[in-house]
């Protein structure tokens, strides 16, 4: 069972949300955007998580959700505005050593960052294989072009080793990520690139 | 007692939230983003709403939120893509006919507005008088203007009529509001501009 990042078990039977744990790949992208947003570097934010809401009560204090339930995203986990760039990504961890399975994404996640990158945005995920202490970004086209052959379920470590790009872990900020993809933009600053990613 | 959209009370104590009504502005708004999406047009989607979740039970059909609450929004309800460019609004509709209260825009949402302008977005506001059966674009810049004056609780129709575009009902797109947006960045469709929106 995979529960939703944050839903600890309590008990048999009951599960409660911890947000703001302040531990691994999330935390480290947060405290990365605040450090961002503070020096006015870029404007990336986390979207909320889609959730289905089905009843609701009133009560004095206000109005409580009463039954609900995690929907599959349909897009990605964050996305925002860097030298008036379009960026957006989906953040994700694995025990695996040796690749990253597909069914850690959704498809619809999948086809979120093929419209990005179709329509001139730039599109990314960023994968962390935390049992080798190792953090790769792999650019949008080259994560539709692998899922498009079909080929595989997971993504060898060899695929993000050849075309994806390692983050270095660092103190302030923890996770430089847009350093990389200014890079790989060539540097320019104006929003200006010739191809999609 | 507002509720949020698409929340609706069936008892006393009772409410059940109904999604995809099929109607007003919010309606208007899917149907023309999903329009852009068929004709490769642009890509904006539609956020979730935020919700803090902070009971989970596990059943045999899967996991159920026992309790949960609404979140004061962070952010805008709408973002995306177009020819490039970070697009980013909120959308409200008002039966006040002489006025849009400021108190139906949350001061995050603002600030979100005025980070999105900042950093090279197109940020805006759609606002509908349902009264008079008018829809306005109104920019960021001029949005933020307003409310850094902090001299009205509310934005008069005049300030709409004179900084802001009506946007004309049609049938298909029903809300065609990017021909605004491509008309006031001077049809230009590189994703380049000489000013902050």
């Amino acid at each position: 069972m995979n529960y939703p990042k944050g839903v600890k078990q309590v008990n048999n039977n009951s599960y409660i949300r911890y947000d703001n744990r302040g531990m691994g790949l999330e935390s480290d992208i947060n405290l990365t955007n605040q450090y961002y947003v503070d020096k006015g570097i870029a404007y990336i934010y986390k979207k909320p998580t889609p959730i289905q809401v089905t009843k609701v009560d009133y009560k004095n204090s206000g109005m409580v959700i009463k039954e609900a339930f995690f929907k599959e995203p349909s897009t990605t986990d964050y996305n925002g505005l860097y030298n008036g760039m379009y960026i957006d990504f989906e953040a994700k961890e694995t025990n695996n050593a040796t690749a990253f399975p597909l069914a850690n994404i959704h498809m619809h996640q999948i086809e979120h960052i093929r419209h990005v990158i179709d329509n001139g945005g730039i599109g990314f995920v960023i994968v962390r294989f935390t049992k080798l202490n190792k953090t790769y970004i792999l650019l949008g086209r080259d994560l539709v072009d692998f899922v498009d052959k079909k080929e595989r379920k997971s993504i060898p470590i060899d695929y993000f080793a050849t075309n994806g790009y390692i983050i270095k872990d660092g103190f302030i900020p923890r996770l430089d990520y847009l350093s990389i993809i200014k890079d790989v933009l060539g540097g320019c600053a104006d929003g200006k690139k010739e191809k999609n990613y």
